[in-house]
C-alpha cells in the first residue's frame, strides 16, 4: 500500500489512517461516564433478566476494577481498540473474561457514546452553574462595597453621566444570571437518556430505558430512536451559552483593560492577575483580562465548527459526529478556568475612588444637570440649553468646570440660580436623584443588591 | 471637504456619510413597535403626573395617526432624520405641533430602540413558534399514514437496519419540539422592558416602569439600567436558536434531496415545492429543500455576525450595536418562509412505498435477523456470525439475497433453521420486533404518535 | 393547496413558495454584467456562424436598448420570471421577439450566472483596490505631518515605550498593502471566464469559449466545465479578504474610539464623522469609528455564511448556491463605504499633539532609558535595573516623574549619572535612537514614509 | 488568597492561574523554531559586534546541544516557565551560564515569538502545498485510468447528462489547484521577517535585520516594528486558505458518501479507508470520507476563531494574541492529515463501470439527445420538444427507456427518425460530443489531462 500514494508517509498505511480515524486520543476524558453508564446498563440487563444474576455480578466487579484504576491513573488506552469504548470493553475481557463481551447485549456504541456525553456535559454544566454564582457572588460583595463609589458611566466610550460603581458592577451580575438561566433550562434537553436507541432502531431486546436511565439519574428518555442517536442539539446549545457567556466576560475583560489602563487607571489588579515589570512599578498587564478577551474567539470558533459539522447531516450517526467532542472539551475547560479567574480577578481588584472621583469632576457630564436645575425652576429647556451651552464655553475658555464658576458668574447667565447650584452640580447628587427602577440613584442600587443577595442565596 | 478624499466621491460628504450611518433604511420595519412603546409611554407619563392629561391625549391622537398611515404605507422616511426613531418624532411634531416633543420626557433613544427590539422580537417569536407546531403537524399527519410503511434506515449512508418511514419522520419531530421549547424559554428574556432605563443611568423624573411595561403585556423589567440598554442577548439567543432549527431543517432537506433522487427514489415532491422539466417529465428538481438547506448558512452567518459585534464591548450604548437589526430581520424571514415551505412540502409530498419496500427487500440488512435468529436457538453468537457469513458469500456468488434461499440451503448451514426463517427474514418483522421504548417497532411508533398529538394539541 | 398547511398563508401557495425561491428582489444588482455577458455571446455565436449575422445583429440591438433602459431604471422585473436571467430575455423578446430566444444558444444559466458574479466581483474588485489606496494615502498624508509627533505605544493597553504618531499609523499603512495585495492576487481567479461551460458538461455547439473570454476581458478560460459551474471560491476568496480587511479597520477603529475618549484625548475628529452634542461641546461620539467596527461582524457573517452553504456540496449546480449573492452585495457595499469612511475620518482628524506629549512626559515609560543609560557606561543590566526601580519607587513616594528628579538625586544613586540623563530621559531621545530597521527612530520614519509614497505611486 | 474564592479550587491561586495563562503546553510545538530564530539572532549580534564572538560561540554551541536534545525529545518544559521561549531561555542558561542571558540582547519576546510563527508556517505551507500535488497526482492517475468511463452528471442531485468519470474527478483538480495557488501566494507574507522589531518600537542596538532575515531564509523583512509584532494576518490568511481546501475535500467527501451508497454503488472504497462489518461483507461505512467532512467544521471554526480575537484589537502585542497558536497547530494537523487520507483514499478506490454504465442507460437522461437529434434535422426546437415528450411518456407507460422503442414507435412520433437514433441515444455518444472547450467531450478530457500532467510536473 506503501507505494500508491508515495515515500513521504512514514508509516505503513494502515496504523496512520487508523490513528487519523480513531478517537481515544480525547475520548478518553470520558472514562468514567462510560463506565457508570456501563453499570447502569448491566444492572438493567440483570433486572430485565436479560443476563444472570451472576453474569451481570462478575461484570460489574470488572467494571469496578476499572474505575479504580482509572482515578489512579493507571489505564493504558490504545489506538488500536480506537475509542473510549472498544478500549474499556477489552480492558474489561482481560479482566474477567469473555463474559465481559455481554456487557453490549443490547446497546450499540451509538447510543453507549451518546449516553457518555449526556452524562459528561450534565456534570460539566451543574460545575459551570456553581461557577457562575460564585462569580456573581464575587460582583455582589464588591458592589456592596462600592455603592456610593462614583465614576463615570459611558455611551461611545465617551463620558455620559456619573454613576455608581456598584450600578455598573451589578449589570454583570444580572447578563450572568441570564447565562445562569440558560445553563439552568438546556439541562432537561441534556439530562435525557439515550441509552438503550441501539443503533439507531432500537432493540429486539426486553430492555427497560426507563430502569437505566433512573439508574443514571436521567430525568427523562428519548422518544425516538433515531433521534437519540444523532441528535448533538444539547451540545451545541452548551457551546452557544458558553459563547454568550464568553462574550460577556470578554466586555467585562475589555472594561477592565481599559480600567487598568494609565489613562484611566480606576482600578489595579492583583498580582495574581497581572504580570509586572521589575523597573517598572506602576505597570501592570491585566494579562488574564486579555486572554480571556481572546478565549471568546476559541468558544465561539467551538461553536460554529458543531453547527458546521451538523449542517445537512442525514439520519442517524455519521462518523462527521466523532467531532462534536473536543470542541466541547476545550469549551468546559475555557470557560471554568474563566470563571474561576474572574472570580480571583473581581475578588481582589482595589478600587481606586479617588481617581473615580477625580474623572467625575473634571468635566463636563454635570451639564445635563445644570439644565434641569433651570428647567425646574420653570425655564423653558430649550432656554435651558442655551444658558447651559454659553456657560459651558465660557468654562473651556477659562480652562476650567462649571463647578468652578462664582455664584456671580452664575446668575449673571440667569437669575435662576441660588446658592443651591452648587450642590446640584455635584455628580454625587446627580447619581443619586436617577432613582427611577434600576436607575443609578443608591436607593435604587441598594436595593438591586438586596434582591441579588436574595436570589444567589436561594 | 469633498477635496479632501478625492473626487471619486460624487455627494457631498456630509451626505454619504450620514448615509451611512443612519438606520432608517432597515429600521422602519419597526415603526409599528415603535408607536406601540410610544403610546405606552405616554400614558404612563399621564397617569404619573409628568405630562397632563390634555397633553397625553393630544400626543396620543398623534400617534394614532401616525399608526393609520403606517398600515396604509403613508409615511414617508427621511435619511436625514436618522432612524425610525426620529422620524417618528418629527413627524409626530409636523402632526401635532411642539407638545409631540414632550413625548420623549424621561425616554431616551437607548432604552427607546431597545423596547422596539424586544416587542419586535417577542412577536416574532410567537409566530416561529406557531409556525413549528404547524410543520409538527406536518409531520405528524404524514407519519400517521406510514406507520407501517418500511424503508432503509442508513447509518454513515449505508443501509443499517429497515425501520418505519413514520418513525424517521417523528425523530423530526422531537427536533422541533426541542427548537419550540428553546424558543419558548427564550421568552421570558425576550418579554422584559427595558424601557425607562434612560440612556443608561436611569432618570431623574418619577416614572412608572411597571406600568408601562404592564401595558406593553412585558412580564417584568429589567432590574439594571446599564444591562437593559446594552443588552443584546435576548437577539443573539434567537438568532442560535433559528441556527439550530435550520440546522435540523438542513438535514431534513439533504435526506429529502437524496429520497428525491433517481438513485433513492423514495418519494416525490409535489409540483409547487419543486421545479420540472418540459421534456423529462421523471426529472423534478427539490429546489426548496435545497435553498433552504443553502440559507442555513445565512443564518449561522448572521449568528456569528451578532457575536463578533459584541465581542469586547464595553458599557453601555455603543454605535456598533445598530447592526443588531438587518441580521435578525433576515432571520425571522428566512426561518418562518422556510418553515411554512416544509409544511406544505411535506404536507404534500407523495410516498413511494412500492420502491422503499424494493429497497429493504434487495439487500443485506437482514442479515443481522438471521444471526439473531441462530442465537435464539441456542447457538453461540459468535458462531451464528460465522454461519450467517457463508451463508451471505454464497448468495453473492449466487447474485441472491438471503429470503432467495431454499430451505434446505439453509439447513445445509445449520440444522436449526426451520420453516419460519422465511419470516425472520422479512423486514417487516425485523421492523416490529425492535420494539424497545422508543424503537421503530409498529407499536411504539403508534403510541409516539400518539403522544407527540397529545403534546400538539396541549 | 392552501387548505393543506393551513389559514396563516394569505397568498395561494404558488404564489408565496415562488416568491421564496425567486432570486430577481437581489440579483438584479447583476443587470448590467447580465447584459454585457450576452452582448459578447451572441458577438461569439456569430463569429462561430452558430448565428447567423442578422440574427445577431437584432439581438444585440435589442440588449442595447435594454442596456439603456437599464442605465435609466426603466426595466420593471417580476417575480414571475425568476431571476435576472430569465427578466432579461423575456424582456429581449418583448423587445425584438422569438429572435431573442436563440440568445440562450449554447449557453446555460448555470454558466451565464457564474459569469455575471465573475464579471461583477471583477469590476468590485478593482474599486476596492483603488479605494484602499485612497486609504493609504490618507494615511501617508497625516503621517507625513506627525513625523515628529510623539505620543505612547502600548502594549496590553499599557503605556511601552514613547513612538512617533507617524510611525504608528504607517502600521495601518502596511496592513492595507497586505489587504491590496490579497484583492490583487485574487484577481486572476476573478477574471476567469466559466461561459460556454454549459449546464455542467459542455455544449454540443461548436463555440469558441476563447473569443467570449476575450471580449469580456476575462484573462482566462475555466479548464473544466463542471468546476467552472460549481466553483464559487472567487466569492469566498473575496469574503476572506474583506474580513481581513474589516479586521484592520476595526483596530484602528478601536484606537480612533480610544483616542477620542476624554481619558486619552489624542485626537479629535471632524464634525462630518462624529456625533456632536448641543449642550457638551467637548463631546463628540467616534460614531463612524464604532459603525465600521461594528460592521466587521457583517462581513464575518457574510464569510461563514458562505463557507457554510459550500460545505458538503456535491458537483455541480445546486439550488444552495443561490445563497452567493446578497452576501457579496452586502459586503461589497460594506467595504467600499468603509474604506471612504476612514479615508474622510483620517484626513480631517485633528492631532492634539499637546495633549500627547503631556502623555509621554507624565508616567515612567522612560525607565528602560534610565537603566539603557547606566549599562552604556558600563553598570551590569542587572544593577542599573535595581538602581533604577529604587529611583521609579523614590519618585512614586515624592509623586513626582524621573525627569523632575535632581542631579544630586541622581548621583546619589550612582556615580555615573551626568548631566546627560535628562537629555536620555526625553522621549523624543528615546524615539530617536529606536533606529534599528522598521524602528520608530525618525530616520526610520521618513524613510518609511518615502517608500510608501513611492510604491503608492506605482 | 484560597479563601477569597471558595473551597472549590484545589491548588493554590497562583499555581491555577498561571497554568491558565502559561502557553508551554500548546507552544513547545515551536521548539525546533524558536531554537532556529535563536541561531541566527546570535550570529547575527556576533556579525553587527553587538556580541563577542566568543559569546556568540558559546550561545551557539549551548542551542547545538538544546536542538539535539530537542530532537531525542530529552527537554522537560514547566508551566513556571510559562512559555518556550522563557523554557529555553532558562535552559541555555542551566547548559553555558548567565551568557546564555545575552542572547536576548535586542531581541523581545513580541518579536521571538512572531518569528517563530513565521517559520513554523512557512516550513507546514510548503508541506501542505506539496500534499496538494500529491493528491492532485492520485486524482489524474484515477482519471486517466477512466476517460471514457461515463456516468451521470448532476445538478440538484438529479441526473441531468451523462460525463466522463475522468471529467468529475478533474473538477476537483482544478479546485486544488486554486488551493495549491493561494498557499503560494500568501507565502510572500509569511516568509517575512518581523525579527529585531523589539517590543513594539525596534531597538536601540545596531541590529541587522536583513542579516538575521537571511539567515532564516526569509525574502523580506516586515517594514514597520508596530506592525511586525501585531501582525497575525499570515495566519487568519493560511486558515481562510485550509477553509476553502476543507470544504473542496468535504465536497468530494459528500460525493464518495453518496457513490458509496447501496443506492449509487459507484464506486468501492480500499478497506484501508473504510469500516467493514463482519456479517455484512457488502457493507463498508466510509468513515473516512465522513470524518473529514465533518473536520470542516473544526478547520472553519479555527478561522473564525482567530478573526473574533483579532477583532477590535489596539496595537501592539497584547495577550489575547497567545490564542493564535493552536487553531494553527490543529489546522494543520488536519490539513496534512486530510490531504494525506485522501490521496490513499483516491489511489487505492475501486470504480465499478459496470454499474455506472446502468445508471446512465437506466434513465432519461439522454431524452435532450433526441430533441437535438430532430432540431439536426431541421424539426423547430419547440416542435421537437413536444415529440420527445410524448415518446418518454410512452416510456414511462411502457416500463421502458428510449432506446427500448423500435424504430416503428420512433418513426410514428416523427418521420425524420432513422436507424442512427440509437448511436445518437447512446450515452457514449452523447459524452463525446460535448467537445467544446472544458466540457466533458473524451479530446477535450484528454487534453485536459496531458494539460494537468504538464502543470503538476513542473
Amino acid at each position: 500500500m506503501k507505494k500508491l500514494w508515495g515515500g513521504r508517509f512514514t508509516k505503513t498505511a494502515e496504523e496512520w489512517v487508523d490513528e487519523f480515524g480513531a478517537s481515544i486520543s480525547f475520548d478518553q476524558e470520558l472514562v468514567m461516564e462510560d463506565i457508570e453508564g456501563s453499570m447502569a446498563h448491566v444492572q438493567m440487563l440483570a433486572s430485565t433478566g436479560i443476563l444472570s444474576q451472576e453474569e451481570a455480578a462478575t461484570i460489574k466487579s470488572g467494571l469496578i476494577k476499572l474505575q479504580q484504576k482509572a482515578e489512579n491513573h493507571e489505564l493504558q488506552f490504545s489506538v488500536s481498540n480506537e475509542d473510549i469504548h472498544m478500549n474499556l470493553e477489552s480492558m474489561l475481557i482481560a479482566e474477567i473474561g469473555p463474559v465481559g463481551g455481554k456487557l453490549h447485549t443490547g446497546r450499540s456504541r451509538n447510543d453507549q457514546v451518546a449516553t457518555d456525553m449526556h452524562l459528561y456535559l450534565r456534570n460539566r454544566t451543574e460545575e459551570v452553574i456553581a461557577l457562575i454564582a460564585e462569580m456573581q457572588n464575587a460582583l455582589l460583595q464588591k458592589a456592596s462595597d462600592h455603592v456610593e463609589t462614583i465614576f463615570p458611566g459611558y455611551t461611545h466610550l465617551q463620558r455620559a453621566q456619573p454613576v455608581s460603581f456598584a450600578h455598573h458592577l451589578m449589570a454583570y451580575f444580572w447578563m450572568l444570571e441570564r447565562d445562569k438561566e440558560r445553563f439552568k433550562e438546556s439541562f432537561k434537553r441534556i439530562n435525557k437518556s439515550p441509552l438503550g436507541a441501539g443503533a439507531l432502531a432500537g432493540t429486539t431486546f426486553p430492555i427497560d430505558r426507563e430502569l437505566s436511565a433512573e439508574l443514571l439519574g436521567f430525568s427523562s428518555i428519548y422518544e425516538n430512536s433515531l433521534d437519540a442517536v444523532s441528535d448533538r442539539d444539547f451540545i451545541v446549545e452548551f457551546l452557544s451559552n458558553s459563547s454568550m457567556l464568553m462574550m460577556h466576560l470578554s466586555r467585562l475583560g475589555e472594561e477592565i483593560i481599559l480600567w487598568c489602563s494609565r489613562e484611566f487607571q480606576f482600578i489595579e489588579l492583583d498580582d495574581a492577575f497581572s504580570t509586572g515589570s521589575s523597573i517598572m512599578p506602576q505597570k501592570k498587564n491585566p494579562d488574564m483580562a486579555e486572554l480571556i478577551r481572546g478565549k471568546t474567539g476559541r468558544v465561539y470558533g467551538n461553536l460554529f465548527g458543531l453547527l458546521t459539522v451538523l449542517k445537512g447531516l442525514p439520519l442517524a450517526y455519521n462518523k462527521d459526529m466523532q467531532e462534536d467532542k473536543e470542541g466541547m472539551f476545550d469549551t468546559v475547560k475555557t470557560i471554568t478556568g474563566s470563571l474561576k479567574i474572574f472570580t480571583g480577578m473581581i475578588s481582589t481588584l482595589k478600587v481606586k475612588s479617588t481617581e473615580m472621583k477625580k474623572a467625575v469632576t473634571s468635566d463636563f457630564s454635570n451639564a445635563t444637570e445644570l439644565a434641569d436645575y433651570l428647567a425646574s425652576k420653570g425655564m423653558p429647556f430649550r432656554d435651558a440649553h442655551e444658558v447651559v451651552g454659553h456657560l459651558v464655553l465660557a468654562c473651556i475658555q477659562k480652562d476650567c468646570y462649571l463647578a468652578d464658576l462664582t455664584l456671580d458668574e452664575f446668575q449673571s447667565a440667569s437669575g435662576l440660580f441660588e446658592e443651591d447650584i452648587y450642590k446640584a452640580l455635584d455628580p454625587y447628587t446627580a447619581v443619586a436623584r436617577r432613582n427611577s427602577a434600576g436607575g443609578t440613584g443608591f436607593a435604587q442600587v441598594e436595593a438591586a443588591i438586596a434582591k441579588a443577595k436574595t436570589l444567589l442565596e436561594n
